[in-house]
């Protein structure tokens, strides 16, 4: 069925299934004693290789350590299957040891749940388990993925004997080919229709991974229609697509600095009548805030599959594609590819619902079919729209690229401010800058993604950048990029986390499976500094006890534990140097520690937001 | 409500919870980073106070960390009140950070989930609020306790503003009179005949908490009737009762040792016609198995409510009782207090029911009634029996109580063996010898809890035992014992573990709260060592990487970053210095790391076992 690694944590109930995939041919297998940190290490493995990932724990409480892991992965839509040893039905309740109630075990946060039959003589039996394995990993991962439980009760003996040779049988799997919905023609029509005739259009897209072929997409389609796209740094937009990283369709990315402006004339002027979004969450709280008040006439959300978020109490119209098929369609010239609708019918079709309107498609020589291979060109601007058309899209997405320039300078000269105290925003920026082309970033919740939201990434490097924004929980980032390490032992992995993340997944480190490419940035400011950064808790007496929560550690001892290189840095020359010194090509992972003063990167991050509210774009 | 104490986990959605319970002058609160720790530090706290203790997180995944102790507190029965923070419910599944689908967060693992009204402005909102929590509680505690959840939806502001004054507004509460089942007098006679008649019976104790009343009332039980007691160290009955360590009357406790004798006269000699069991589980597996196989032809279960597990397969009888009241009754003569029935009815009732029997209540002068506050004084043995009922008695009694006293010969025989090499079960009982009268010992799943089942407590002193074996889990092991320490800072706790169980949890420690009072001794053997000691795994080439699991830590890093007063002992004459240094009587927390070779271990443990499946008793 195509999974190909197995996470299991040692257990003597689950032996059997322990056993199994370690002695088959092809299934790499790795051991955690941990489950919750085992559980996104397997997160881990699969958001990287995109295809399921199977976990294996024994009865009893293993199974609720995952649990963290699993809400992520529903959430985040990543595909695990989940086997749970447990004991058969009638010793449920019995009083025996690691015995817990395992069906039905992540409730809501599960995309199913199957259990095995306890006795497997009967043929009928052995066809239900066959199936349920298809069926459990066709769930997993049919869209929009994410976990499913197959519980597996099993009775004693749970080994072989000594000398006893397993083998596999071949059994009957069940594939499920995916296919991808496509628009009706006259639907298409009238959505580009809209597009042409709405002045004021914004795509704003959530968290997603990579994909080449929506960034070419995109870039197309800002090319034809005018309109710009906004996007988070975990909506994986702000890679180059190949060799043309042309400014003009460039997506936006600095949202969260200059919507931070309470200038009301910019407000005004970036007020879409019609938002686009796609893809999971954001980050940027001042956009979602902005939205939500801004109350555009139309919101489409383009998804596939699966229940849609009203995120911004604006939603109007679902779609149902994936949004590179949605964004490739708009420019699509290839009317065979979508109905056998010709460009006639096309225009004509527009033309009949444009009433005060006098636009027409005039597909340009240089236009791309959606199956055409030779995706790295595509049309100049102005494509598909009248003059008079292109003249209001332009007047409308003016502001958004002026304000982008505006918070990039704005960025780059407060963050150049002299005699600023080393402090973790600015020395944020400084690690961000370092990071190589290639690099899979992963960005620990909670403020480490917020920073690197606000900074962006660095231009014209590739750097993948991933985060569990699914549950927005910092209960497993240490975990889930030793997965990512694991999975892509050729392709530097890099782990910018907080203190109070970092060391509560400590146990991720606590196996056997050496990552020489992991690279982890630690800010540690001896608390959760996040508190002393928003309004509210910092203006409470139980700041330092019960938000920020002092805590002590660095992070000498778990590297030593661990056999992690250990690098630190307390000011901007150690830095420079541990950076340099933490960034060259020597295998082995690493980890530098940033020690910021808590109090200070709060009064240094003040005098940013306090320059930013008294600014004018 | 009672409840004095909160554990929480620093969070922003949680900040009104976090503020009035830190804010209340009578509650106290400690805030622990890592949610899973800090539930099975409540979990510890409320085990040690026995009162329910309330834990506190914010929204998202933080909650799902808390499933782990959850499950333990549901099947050790322990009351915890969970408030879990939440959006409101117009807010789930909008893609907002940190929000997951709360409600009933832990499924068949809480004893009951409530929600709490998302606005509370209307007076009807606000009774609603009250009572859940007097609902939430008053649940939590009934018999059988357990853990409960409280779902809080709250809207911003989350903080009070700057200077605001929090008031504690006193609400109604709704108290819960706990009362306890009585056995109607007919009952009562029909049972005490049942025992006088029957020649072969046994009581044999699960886990349960230490408690005076019930050891008298055991010993009281044994004296009249001449039955034996069997209990685990985990169902606590070997602590000495006041003055009076009467050994005639003594439970017994060997059973992991004479059950694993292969003598078939001596398993045909101790099997029960009755039994009678009360508590929860049992460790020693082969006294389990002994009684599933000896199928008695009654099995009698005292439990005053909930469900009951049919452990050995043969119960017959569940008696809606506690179990002092059961043993209470059995022996008790103040005929008042169980239905107005005089001792001639008694007398009568029995005889009236005793075909083939000639027996006679004769209650002696220094019988106790019920409330007899005097309680340290019990009748002499052969009080309510013929003489030839004493002589059936003695007849079955006599192997159980010659199989205990050779048990315990013969592990101070076995572990004095001279040139042994320095292993673990002989270190554990080194370890055990230490002691101190009124400890309160923790003993981590997995081997340490078995060690400590087959050599027993120290004799004529004080210490009671816990251990996790509502789920026999290893994640909360530290933790549990953390709380202990903080709820009980005058009283001794010590915590033995193995490596597996100690490092997955070092998040215990990672807290503010000193605990001078806490001792950990932990059994390093590099590995879950309990794989090379069972059958099964230590034939398979897998072993050492998925069962075994080596891991290399050593607790010195772990102790440099807590400030654990760190030991180690190498060495039986290391062990020796090392346990008289550790259990000095100085303040601050410590740790003694115990290392040794798992397969040496392993070979050790092999002889003990040989040498048992060799012995005649």
């Amino acid at each position: 069925m195509g999974i190909t690694d197995v996470v299991l944590s040692p257990g003597s109930r689950c032996a059997p299934l322990t056993i199994s995939f370690a002695r088959h041919p092809r299934i790499k297998v790795r051991t955690v004693p941990d489950e919750r940190a085992a559980a996104f290490i397997g997160l881990g493995l699969a958001q990287s290789q995109r295809r399921a990932v199977a976990l294996v724990c024994t009865s009893g409480t293993a199974g609720l350590n995952y649990a963290p892991a699993v809400a992520e992965a529903y959430f985040q839509q990543i595909p695990l299957v989940v086997f749970t040893a447990d004991r058969p039905p009638e010793w449920i309740d019995q009083l025996d040891g690691q015995t817990i109630r395992q069906a039905d075990l992540y409730g809501a946060h599960a995309k199913g749940t199957f259990t095995f039959p306890a006795d497997t003589t009967h043929a009928d039996a052995k066809w239900h388990s066959a199936r349920i394995v298809s069926e459990a990993i066709n769930l997993a991962q049919q869209f929009p993925a994410g976990p499913v439980q197959v519980n597996v009760p099993l009775r004693e003996p749970f080994y072989p004997k000594a000398g006893e040779e397993l083998t596999f049988e071949a059994v009957r799997v069940i594939q499920e080919t995916a296919t991808k919905p496509m628009l009706p023609g006259p639907e298409l029509v009238a959505l580009r229709h809209a597009l042409r005739q709405t002045p004021r259009v914004l795509v704003v897209a959530g968290q997603q991974p990579h994909s080449d072929a929506l960034l070419l997409a995109l870039r197309q389609f800002t090319g034809a229609y005018q309109i710009p796209v906004v996007g988070d740094v975990i909506s994986n937009l702000h890679q180059p697509v190949g060799a043309n990283y042309d400014l003009r369709t460039a997506p936006l990315g600095k949202q969260d600095v200059f919507m931070a402006v309470p200038e009301p004339g910019l407000k005004e002027a970036l007020r879409p009548d019609l938002l686009i979004t796609f893809g999971q969450s954001l980050i940027s709280k001042a956009l979602k805030l902005y939205l939500r008040e801004a109350q555009p006439a139309q919101h489409w959300h383009v998804q596939a599959a699966g229940p849609v978020a009203d995120t911004f109490k604006s939603l109007t119209r679902i779609i149902r594609l994936d949004p590179t098929t949605f964004f490739e369609l708009l420019v699509a010239t290839d009317y065979s590819l979508f109905g056998g609708l010709t460009s006639a019918e096309d225009t004509a079709a527009a033309k009949g619902t444009a009433d005060s309107h006098n636009d027409a498609e005039t597909p340009d020589t240089g236009s791309i079919p959606v199956a055409n291979t030779s995706r790295l060109t595509w049309p100049t601007s102005g494509w598909a729209l009248t003059e008079k058309d292109a003249a209001t899209k332009t007047a409308y997405r003016t502001p958004w690229y002026k304000a982008e320039s505006w918070a990039k300078e704005f960025l780059t000269d407060f963050l150049a401010r002299p005699d600023q105290p080393f402090n973790e925003f600015t020395a944020f920026q400084h690690a961000l800058r370092h990071l190589t082309d290639g690099t899979a970033l992963h960005l620990a919740n909670s403020m480490a993604v917020r920073y690197a939201n606000i900074l962006g990434m660095p231009e014209n490097r590739s750097v993948e950048v991933f985060a569990n924004r699914g549950t927005s929980g910092i209960d497993g980032c240490n975990s889930t990029a030793v997965g990512a390490a694991l999975a892509q032992p050729e392709r530097p992995v890099v782990l910018m986390t907080g203190d109070v993340a970092f060391f509560y997944d400590r146990n991720a480190f606590w196996q056997n499976y050496p990552t020489p490419n992991l690279r982890v940035i630690l800010f540690n400011n001896h608390a959760g500094g996040i508190f002393r950064l928003i309004d509210g808790p910092r203006q409470q007496p139980e700041l330092e006890e019960f938000f920020e929560t002092h805590q002590p550690l660095t992070a000498e001892n778990t590297c030593r534990d661990f056999n992690l290189r250990y690098f630190t840095a307390g000011t901007f020359a150690e830095l420079k140097l541990a950076l340099s010194a933490f960034f060259a090509p020597v295998s082995g992972a690493a980890l530098l520690e940033i020690t910021t003063d808590s109090a200070t990167n709060a009064a240094f991050f003040e005098e940013y937001r306090k320059a930013v509210k008294t600014a004018f774009i």
